[in-house]
């Protein structure tokens, strides 16, 4: 994936701030990350995931992932592409059974809820990655350290702040 | 459609006593509605598209619609099928290009927020109407109206007694 790096879903954490939940990106192998800010039904999708809780009915992202795999195709990647107008921005590609690849317009958190449902990879520009991320001199362990370490960020910035350079 | 009526949504309303939205479906051509709880996100899902929002960005419902469009399939309809364990169930029956039939098991709020975006006709069925269905005796008109009737059928049952018989 040129212009793109592989990055993990490293928790969801809360803005104190802002009241908006963050789903925190971060580069695989590296020690930056790149915070998004999402809504809160979008959060607790990704959250439920992480914490594989069992539900009784699917939820609307298991139902997309469910409606893509009977419609035999597969959530190849996604891309978390940029940032413009405060908005991040994301694409989910498809493979069909043909192996044709498709691409579909999306809000990072949908995409990102998508993945954690289907095991497939994300990838973030290395441009947004290059202007938005943060990162850490030193090895950043437990989700609660990290949310620490953006809090004292977060006072400081809102998500206006982060536009595209 | 054998064994099931073909209803619409008349509107999206609040249950003040169990601080849930209900999602109101009407039986096409009588004065007999169905009220199903279902979620605070697909209840503004659903509302968002009956008021003709128009977001900035494709909202999870929206995704949904546009992946099953770029994957050249369409939802013939939806089915509301049952009533179980006080929990309604619901059926996306998805159309591909061959012209292949596919159900995808959904809550009817996922289900019937993705009708109204796709103009896909939504039915329930017969025997979930006999028994759950409330029918008014004179002509209701406007949505207040029928969610002050409601209100005083609300006031006595909460959604445990929504149980099939």
């Amino acid at each position: 994936m040129q212009g793109y790096e592989k990055v993990n879903v490293y928790g969801v954490s809360f803005d104190v701030s802002s009241k908006q939940p963050i789903v925190l990106l971060r580069v695989e192998g590296q020690n930056r990350f790149l915070p998004i800010w999402i809504g809160h039904p979008e959060a607790a999708a990704i959250l439920m995931k992480l914490q594989n809780a069992e539900l009784p009915r699917p939820m609307t992202h298991d139902l997309l992932a469910s409606v893509i795999g009977q419609l035999s195709a597969s959530v190849a990647r996604v891309l978390v592409t940029e940032l413009r107008d405060n908005t991040f921005y994301a694409v989910v590609q498809l493979e069909t059974e043909k192996g044709e690849e498709i691409k579909v317009d999306s809000r990072p958190s949908d995409a990102i809820a998508l993945a954690v449902r289907t095991d497939a990879p994300i990838f973030a520009s290395s441009q947004l990655l290059d202007s938005n991320a943060i990162e850490f001199d030193q090895e950043v362990g437990e989700i609660e350290d990290i949310v620490k370490e953006f809090r004292d960020f977060l006072d400081e910035v809102s998500p206006e702040d982060f536009q595209a350079t």
